[in-house]
């Protein structure tokens, strides 16, 4: 990662939008994948993007839009990953360009469904790329605040201290503050979790309780998140750091959070379907629900809040009498 | 505190308005102290506080409302203190009934002024009441969701777990969960110190910072406020309960927190002495920001965030580039 290397970003969504923004700033030239042609062109034209943070202006200079992800890919030396974790697999189909050599960088907050991985675990079971080739961007970071340059935190996460840092040169600015770490596991489990919690919070939320309890729920839920890491993978890790605790907060108490919104429609008693559907996407905390319950069966950590948002959205259990229950546990 | 016990309440304000509210509830009788006599005959005439909560009605035959310290508390086994930490001494001037026999509960979010005690150091500094004689009442508690009896956490600390169960006793209603506790230093200065933060988390918010800095700097106080405990009074807690994080996070992100709009008007500019003036209160945050520095001072503890506030409050140091330095360490 001289001054020669090259960093590409698959995505596009708001995050996506919100990495290449940070990344055109730091670095001569980003290779972009956008999937949709429509929406390449629109970049290539108009220099943002139509639909998510669309008033971010880039300087079309410094960034090159791919429509084919071999053409984004091929000269990068380091390569984020920005896609909804549900549609990795798909985004990724086309590649052939091979990935040995490279530095893959993923913002996936989320666990691929069916196979109830993370990304890394995915990237690893299926690309056979090895955890020093990889790393975590993680942290308390609405892209929209991003976009407005507001202050933020990112972590990145990596096996070798030396290569996060590395990474936080790329990302770092003037309103990007960059933390290393080397707890892949924990950064990237937490950024996960988080989306279970804010469902649930939603679901509370949904259900007419108020300031009081969603405070007693999220720390419930931070307790959870502790408990989980400790139990899953020992580490000595600093859990009240932003990329745990903060990436917790932001996405509980954001009005703007998809899966608080998906979760407020829940407790409101609307299907998981229909909430769905209403929202025209899918949060990532249903898919979390889904993953860490399937990861969690052979941990047996206690995870009350995570169980009972499981015995709602898959299992159809009634989100009121559920939430009545779980108010007895909590501490 | 068997059938016959007799429970009186010391303070008029919300906090105080809404736990003779709840006790009213749970026992057939409540005395209650009211030093303004004009808001005492008030509530007598009209069954609520005409200043605080005052869609609460009473049960007339329930209270009785007293103006004379010693005739509240005379009969009563247990005793509510409810008052503002730099009232606390001023409220108990007038007392000249013996309080040994008597078990005392305080819900002082705040450190005494000039002596920077707790109410609990100062019940016991100056009316020689022993820590067995008392217990402390804490957790995410909005007076006002407590009024519209939305479901909240309170957790009460006594030196002996039995007496915290029969102080949960006395408190627990359909609507108050309440949790048991030995720990009276921890929940005592968590609930002081977590005021600092909120009007930290003020101060970014009236400088222009937004919800991912908010995140961050809330999860670094939660850090302080567990650094803290540890190193003054190690023992076994479980900070992410709701007494601890839980009553943090419910003060940081209310936009109702006396302690955040106290912080606001200091980050817009204000002077301490113009926001309290405007404000026509102190908010607890401003004393216990003194008296954690002071106390602080025999700990030597590493609490960023309180220190800076220390400088902006009290050493006329300027908020901007204070919240910018204090930036540069948060994790």
């Amino acid at each position: 990662m001289d001054q020669n290397s090259r960093v590409a970003v698959v995505g596009s969504g708001s995050w996506a939008t919100a990495i290449v923004k940070i990344l055109h700033e730091t670095q001569p030239c980003v290779d972009w994948y956008v999937r949709r042609p429509e929406m390449g062109e629109y970049i290539r034209r108009h220099g943002h993007n139509p639909q998510y943070l669309s008033d971010v202006h880039f300087n079309l200079d410094r960034i090159r839009v791919h429509g084919e992800l071999d053409d984004a890919v091929r000269s990068a030396d380091t390569i984020f990953m920005v896609v909804p974790s549900a549609f990795l697999g798909e985004w990724l189909k086309p590649l052939s360009v091979d990935l040995s050599g490279k530095f893959l960088v993923t913002s996936i907050k989320g666990i691929v469904p069916e196979e109830h991985v993370t990304a890394t675990e995915f990237l690893k079971s299926h690309y056979g790329v090895s955890y020093s080739q990889m790393g975590v961007v993680s942290g308390p970071c609405h892209a929209e605040e991003v976009a407005l340059e507001r202050l933020s935190y990112i972590t990145v996460s990596c096996k070798h201290r030396a290569r996060a840092k590395q990474i936080c040169k790329l990302i770092g600015t003037d309103y990007i503050r960059t933390i290393e770490s080397t707890d892949i596991y924990g950064t990237e489990y937490s950024a996960i979790l988080k989306n279970i919690y804010a469902v649930a919070v939603g679901v509370a939320n949904g259900l007419g309780y108020g300031d009081n309890f969603q405070a007693v729920l999220t720390c419930n839920a931070q307790a959870e998140i502790v408990r989980f890491l400790h139990s899953s993978y020992p580490d000595t890790r600093h859990t009240e750091a932003s990329a745990y605790l903060g990436d917790l907060l932001v996405t509980c108490y954001s009005q703007f959070s998809r899966n608080r919104t998906f979760g407020t429609m829940i407790g409101k008693g609307y299907s998981v379907l229909s909430a769905q559907m209403e929202m025209k996407m899918v949060a990532e905390g249903y898919y979390a629900t889904g993953g860490i319950h399937a990861v969690n069966l052979q941990h047996g950590v206690h995870m009350p809040i995570a169980e009972t948002m499981h015995r709602i959205l898959y299992e159809g259990k009634n989100a009121k009498a559920e939430m009545r229950r779980l108010t007895e546990v909590l501490v």
